[in-house]
This record gives structure tokens, C-alpha cells and sequence, in this order.
């Protein structure tokens, strides 16, 4: 349920708050950059859907070249293809046999795949490929030491990929692995290490595989913090980047290959926020809170204020520390810089697209909730 | 958007996860237990909408007496007037001219008002009253040391009380005093002092107000954490309380009167999820995420198993440290116990409500997003 009254045209400075913007000059320069670094290193694009949840945005990845997209969810699944997006994978394990035949639904009419990384989710895809007479194409999930999920690199990716190979609906593609754990590495080097690794625990899977006469067509993964690394390793296939369309204040905290703050891409996502009660000097109070961003990477910043901070946060409240004995207007907009994006984005309804502080779009978050 | 398939009548086990459960039974026992106490002692209940968003909910509570209900955001009254409620506080100053409009809407339905701790806001409300020519309701709030809202307690409380009575369409009725830190002080003893000087704060600001020839016929405040305190004040005409109905994991950790750990109240609300990889002994993976649960309480306990504690959550997993070499079966279904419950529901776009293992019916989170 969202009461957000504004139009195309309207002046940013009279949005209601709190409000999602993004800034499209910015967002667009991060959506062409990336595509382009994919076409030159000659990997595929596939951007991950999880961060926008958005058939707007995602139609102007594919505008820029993607291959498709990939989701979580078979919630977020539904949204793309509705949105006519007619390449999508689920880079994720599902077990439930509703979901799968709504998975096997969607591939009658797209290209679907998702990951694996037991028997039991092979075949329960397998018998609702069948019952619906579709393939679905399938990744072997490796694990890339996050504790999460994925098969053993090596053998025991090699047993389920034949596995897979050998269920009637099914479509053995490759590999998955993502590296998430390297995304947020505060130094380059470490970055580049954690992804050696990972490039090993790659190669040790794929020779396993073709030692079983398959083919690994497909190797999946790479995120806005070592897209370069996987993008030159001749061995990923398709970059499955996220956050580089908006970026967030985790981003902030990880450097460069040149040891400067990483700025590869643009902050283009903010929480609009109006100042509605200051009592006392040194702070205010802003009418955003964790109902309008989340916390667990820490409280957003102040776009263009080093001298103020947001130091508490409650449901519908933002406290922010001032300068000793200075206030703020009540009525003064502010810009908060989101310190996590994908959840934040998934707590609003629509997108307000700026450009040049005037209204320009407004994207529904159409797979908003759409976590089943 | 939600993909939500379930029917009244179907088993808890057959539900599709990641989903929000309520269990009636306690719910009930909950909803039933804070209005008798309230009755009890002679305060009126006006329980907080914002835990719940929830009308279906709401009107529960009016059916048990409540005198109406607050909330923290226009959207949110919204809402429950829609939805028949009679009564509502907007526990929270408002500031934009739109909104104020909006809230004076309702007033042509419903007994509205709102609180205060500024002129500006005090002036913008009198011009909405009195362009839809009706009267809402005004508390002044008072600063409790928890550094956001609310004017100082005594003089500057009796200023702005003035200034309220003499606005146009406006109607002074007394004070919101909520002590929102004191809630969750882990010791009774440290939750008592604090209802004590939140105390001293409303009997200073009756007195001043008084002085002026005003009355102040409500005083507004109290929590799931200190309700008992302010009930029994003989200062506090109205208990605010929000939590009570679904208790959260942050309650867990204060003790009660008795020494105990607190139990007022009983746990209600659950995200039910499905374990959905497990290819390591000693841990195993689930299908909800941090889009599905927040965590700026810290990760949702497991119910009814300390053998096993969930200890990463991204946004669509949570990883569960399970006894070394143990596993748990795929499909294995868990509750999880929400650390904080009202932006856990703001996720949600419905709630599942259980008795004795069956789904009983299903209710809207109709003020989901409702922050504006």
C-alpha cells in the first residue's frame, strides 16, 4: 500500500517523504559502464534482479545488452518474465514442488534455469519439468566457502552434475559460483586472492565434469567488487552482478586496485527524508526509519553533509547529531545513502526516477515481498 | 506483490515458506490479557497499529475495548480508518502540509489527532483543520530522553500547549510521554526508575499547563515493557502499548518483577521456513532471509530448538549452526522467532494465522509500506 502522490514533472524539492529516489544520470552510467566492460572482455551479463526487484530496470539492462537476469526467488522470476524478460536464472536451490512447476510454467514461455546442489531438488525440478513438459536448463552450485550453499568443488559437484545430466526435463548447463564472501574485501589483493581461490575450486569442478564426457557451457557468477576478476579469468561465462546499478555505503569501505576509495560505479539510490522535529541544538529528527531503510551494514549516511550524522534510528524516525549547537530547519530534505540496497529497495513500492532534480519516471518495485 | 497459495483449513506443514505466522491461541490470550489489565485499572487501551499494520488486528482489538488505536504515520491511519476504526492518535508530530490534509480527511469519519512539539507543525495542522473545516485533536509531546521528538517538559510544554488552544481547529487534549528506551532496560528496577522520571516529566508539564487555565485530559505513553508502571501512575490515561500481541526476541532478554525472565505476555508471531540446502555437516541452510526478517535486533531465534541457533542471514538465506556432525533433513520446516517484530511484519503482506495447526484465516498487512 503505498499513498505516493507525484508526477512525472514534479520538482524533487516537493516529493512527499520518505521516498526512494534514483538518480538516472548516475544509474545510467552504471548500467551502460558495466555492459560495455562485459561486451569488451566478451563474458555475458546477466545482472541480478535481487538488488532491484524492478521489471523497469531490468528491461533496461537487457536494453544495454544483458543475456537475461537472475533472481532469487521464483516470486522474483515471475515479475521478470511477466515484464517479458524471456531469459532468467534462479541462482538459487529450490526444493519445493509448488515452486518448481511454477518455475516449469515460466519456461514454457522462457528460457529458465536454476542452481542445484542435492538430489533430492533434482528430482523434484525433474518431475515438474516433466509434468509440464518444458526443460529446465541446471547448475551445479559449488561451495565457495560462504556457509551457505553449494556442492563440494570437484567430485562431488561431477556426481550431481550427472546426475542432473541424466533427469528427463533437465538440462546440465554448469557451474554456479559466486564468490560473495569477496565482494566487501576491504583491499584489492584480498579480493584478487579470494577469487584465485575461487578460479581453483572452478577449474578442480569443470575437470571433473568433462572427465564424466560433460560440458560445462555456462560458469556463473562475479558481484560489483570483483566483476574484473572474474571477467578476465577466461573461466566465468556470465557476470551476475548486482549493486553496481545504484552501489551503497558497503561499497564505501573497500578500495580500488589503485588503493583509492572503489569507484567504479556511482551512488545512484537515496531514501529522501524531510526534517520533521528539532527540539534541541545539536540534533534533529527525520522521518525515515528502519520501515524505510535497513540496518544490518549500518545506519545510511547524509549525502554531501560530513557535518551530520544519523546516529539512532526507530520505525518511522532517523536521529541525526549536528554540530554542537547548531539546528536544521524543520522542512530541510535530505538525502540518506542506503548502507544495503537490495533490502531497502524490497521496503518500497515505487521508484522516483530524477534527473536533474525533476521527476522523470516512476518504476513500481513490481516483485516487492516476492520472496516464495 | 506476494504469491502466497494457502486456504483456510490447510496444515501448518503445507504452508509455503518464507511465510508469517500467527498463532491465534497466544494472540488471543495476548490481546485479551493487556485489555483486562487495562480495564482493571481504569486507563483506556489504545493499542499501537504499528507493530501490526494490520486493521484485521486492530479491530480485534477494539472488540476487546480498546478505545482506538495510535500509529506512527498518516498512511498507517489511513488505514485503519478504512478499515472502521473509529479513533486514532497519530503518535508522532507531522510536519507536510499534504499530510496534514490527509489526516484532516479523516477527521470527517473518525476522531483524529496527533501530537506536537513545534509551532511550525502546530500551524500547518490549524490551516488543514480549517480548510476541510474540521477539529483534530492535539497532545503536546514531551522529551523523554530518548533524543528524538518532544519538546522540553514544564514551560516550553505549557508554551506550546497555549499555542495549540489557540489555533483554529485545533483542540488541546494533554501530553504524549512515551518512555521508549525504558522499554526494553533489562531490570525491573531500572525500567521503574525510568517510569519514575518519565513521571516527574508529566507531572512538571501538567503543572505549568494548568497554570495556563488549561486542562490536560490525556496523558499518552506506556510500552509492553513498562505498561504496569504507567497504568498504575494515576498520571498516564492511556496505554500505548504495540508488542504485547506478538512479544518479540528483544523481550526475551528483560526479566520481570519476580526476577524471572519476563512473560507477560506469550510469542505469537513466527517466520515459518524450510530447510533448503544442507551439504555440510553441522550446518544447514534456510529459505529465509533478511528480506523475510530484520535484524537490527540482532538474528530471529529458533523455536523450541537451543541445540541449533541461526547465525548469518542474507537476503534470502539463513545459515543455522546445527550440533557438530549433525544434519537436518531438506524440508525440514522451522520457526523463527522475529528479535524485533514490527519492520519483520512491514516485510510480510499477509499473516498466516494458525490454531492448533491449521490455518485459520488470512490478514492483510494493509498498512504494509504505509511510512508516508
Amino acid at each position: 500500500m503505498t499513498q505516493l502522490d507525484v508526477r512525472v514533472g514534479t520538482p524533487l524539492a516537493e516529493v512527499e517523504t520518505p521516498a526512494l529516489i534514483l538518480d538516472l544520470d548516475p544509474f545510467e552510467r552504471n548500467v551502460a559502464k558495466m555492459a560495455n566492460y562485459a561486451k569488451s572482455v566478451g563474458v555475458g551479463l546477466r545482472p541480478h534482479a535481487k538488488t532491484h526487484r524492478c521489471p523497469m530496470i531490468a528491461r533496461k539492462q537487457i536494453e544495454h545488452g544483458a543475456i537475461g537476469l537472475c533472481c532469487q526467488k521464483v516470486g522474483e522470476a515471475e515479475a521478470l518474465v511477466a515484464a517479458g524478460v524471456r531469459d532468467v536464472l534462479v541462482s538459487n536451490e529450490v526444493l519445493d514442488i509448488r515452486k518448481l512447476r511454477r518455475l516449469a510454467q515460466l519456461a514454457k514461455i522462457a528460457t529458465i534455469s536454476l542452481c542445484f546442489d542435492a538430489p533430492e531438488q533434482v528430482e523434484a525440478a525433474s518431475q515438474a519439468a516433466q509434468e509440464l513438459d518444458v526443460v529446465l536448463g541446471a547448475l551445479v552450485e559449488i561451495d565457495m566457502g560462504m556457509w551457505r550453499c553449494g556442492v563440494a568443488a570437484g567430485e562431488a559437484a561431477a556426481a550431481l552434475a550427472q546426475r542432473i545430466a541424466a533427469a528427463p526435463g533437465l538440462r546440465f548447463l554448469g557451474l554456479q559460483a559466486y564468490e560473495g564472501k569477496a565482494q566487501h574485501l576491504a583491499s584489492y589483493e584480498e579480493r584478487k586472492l579470494a577469487i584465485e581461490h575461487a578460479a581453483a575450486s572452478v577449474r578442480l569442478s569443470i575437470s571433473a565434469i568433462e572427465r564424466t564426457g560433460l560440458k560445462c557451457l555456462v560458469v556463473g557468477g562475479g558481484g560489483t567488487g570483483t566483476f574484473r576478476l572474474e571477467g578476465e579469468s577466461r573461466l566465468w561465462t556470465e557476470l551476475q552482478c548486482g549493486s553496481y546499478i545504484f552501489m551503497d555505503g558497503e561499497y564505501a569501505a573497500i578500495v580500488g586496485v589503485d588503493g583509492k576509495p572503489y569507484s567504479e560505479f556511482e551512488q545512484s539510490l537515496f531514501v529522501l527524508t524531510t526534517v520533521m522535529s528539532a527540539t534541541a541544538p545539536g540534533r534533529a529528527v527525520l522521518d525515515a526509519g528502519l520501515k524505510s531503510y535497513t540496518l544490518e551494514k549500518g545506519l545510511p549516511g547524509v549525502l554531501g553533509r560530513s557535518d551530520m550524522r544519523l546516529v539512532a534510528a526507530s520505525d518511522e524516525h532517523g536521529t541525526l547529531l549536528l554540530p554542537p549547537g547548531t539546528t536544521l530547519p524543520l522542512g530541510t530534505q535530505l538525502k540518506l545513502i542506503p548502507s544495503h540496497c537490495d533490502p531497502t529497495v524490497n521496503l518500497h513500492d515505487v521508484i522516483v526516477c530524477v534527473r536533474e532534480g525533476i521527476v522523470e519516471a516512476l518504476w513500481p518495485v513490481a516483485a516487492r515481498g516476492a520472496s516464495l
